[in-house]
């Protein structure tokens, strides 16, 4: 694995990064092996390409607003990205999507200083702030507070939910099945978000490009 | 283990919690068998009690500041810690430590708007902070930047610096030993501090109620 993934619990989330291409990693075992149970899960997985191999510069990342865990995972690249403003969320790493992520915050932190409460026009306004970015290239985005997802798509993103009755799902790059109904309860609501299907087996749709779609606690809602 | 552990690599770090008392926990398990290579690590480890059973109440605490991530963990209560101001950086959790934890990286933003270039003056800030928080109640704590590591004494702090020719160290609460210099380098400095000491036939020194001690990349420096 090259990349990371955040599982939220509650308010807390925890992160796991392996930013150096190694087949068998400690991390990647590990990840395997933890017993998720997680209302929110980001991760990025990507090849690796030189400029990237720094822990810093490894997705997802998280920060604070509202005295809420935030986590931005992202594919593409931007041009002229650091132009944008970022206020008091300094990037740590070197990636566009670092900044972007910041550049987001803190037009967030400025439109509502404090704690906002209708969170569907929260996420609209990021959503306006996207369709700006994505000017600057390719932008597909997750982002996230922990009660709601938001998967952005600037050229490709795709997404299915899962529930009661579940099924099994084949995953296309290997010969695995996946019988979900071992795995869950029947009050589950699982969504995924994927930039191409993950499943040859089940009806994943696309989300346009310049559109996103908004999930709470795996639900789509908007 | 109840706690956790924060080890940087350059400019990331990498975070792992186990909130709950589990014997065995995945968690502890794997941070056991997780290779370290670490230029500073901050753990906090206690017993558990009631009130801190969620992840995002559980130490060491990250956040981002200067482009930097500092880190931050502390034994001790503080009384009437809501008072303090914490501007941007607000709690996740409800515990004290991170508040106070809030409270001195926005003491910090607003004392040094941009980067600052000295760092010790920096730290002497930090420690004048300290010496007002410590008047609300207990507050030995820890604080780093990725760079340096500062510990403040109010009660109860130790540390040691060991470097070549590196010895054996026998663990006081079990009858290991271990030999660094099967683990080291002959151009290591290692410091470290902790609430008492942990060897039993090494030199700990203990740090005045009051005052602080800083370490730079493992060597004490104030």
């Amino acid at each position: 694995m090259v990349g990371g993934i955040t599982f939220y619990e509650g308010r807390g989330c925890r992160t796991f990064k392996e930013p150096k291409p190694c087949y068998q990693s400690t991390i990647a075992r590990f990840v395997q092996e933890y017993p998720i149970k997680s209302e929110a899960v980001i991760a990025h997985i990507r090849q690796a390409n030189q400029g990237d191999v720094l822990l810093e510069n490894t997705h997802p990342f998280t920060r604070e607003l509202w005295g809420r865990n935030w986590t931005y995972a992202h594919n593409g690249q931007l041009e002229g990205y650091k132009k944008l403003p970022v206020g008091h969320y300094r990037p740590i790493g070197k990636t566009d999507s670092e900044w972007v992520f910041c550049c987001i915050l803190y037009q967030l932190a400025e439109k509502y200083p404090k704690k906002p409460t209708n969170w569907l026009t929260v996420y609209r306004f990021i959503a306006k702030l996207a369709d700006q970015l994505k000017l600057m290239g390719v932008l597909n985005m997750l982002i996230s507070d922990g009660q709601y997802m938001m998967a952005y798509c600037s050229t490709d993103l795709h997404w299915l939910t899962r529930k009661a009755p579940f099924g099994k799902a084949k995953l296309l790059d290997n010969d695995i099945e996946i019988d979900f109904q071992q795995h869950t309860q029947t009050t589950d609501i699982v969504s995924v978000i994927a930039t191409k299907p993950l499943t040859g087996n089940e009806n994943w749709h696309r989300i346009q490009p310049g559109s996103f779609v908004l999930f709470h606690f795996g639900k789509r809602i908007l």
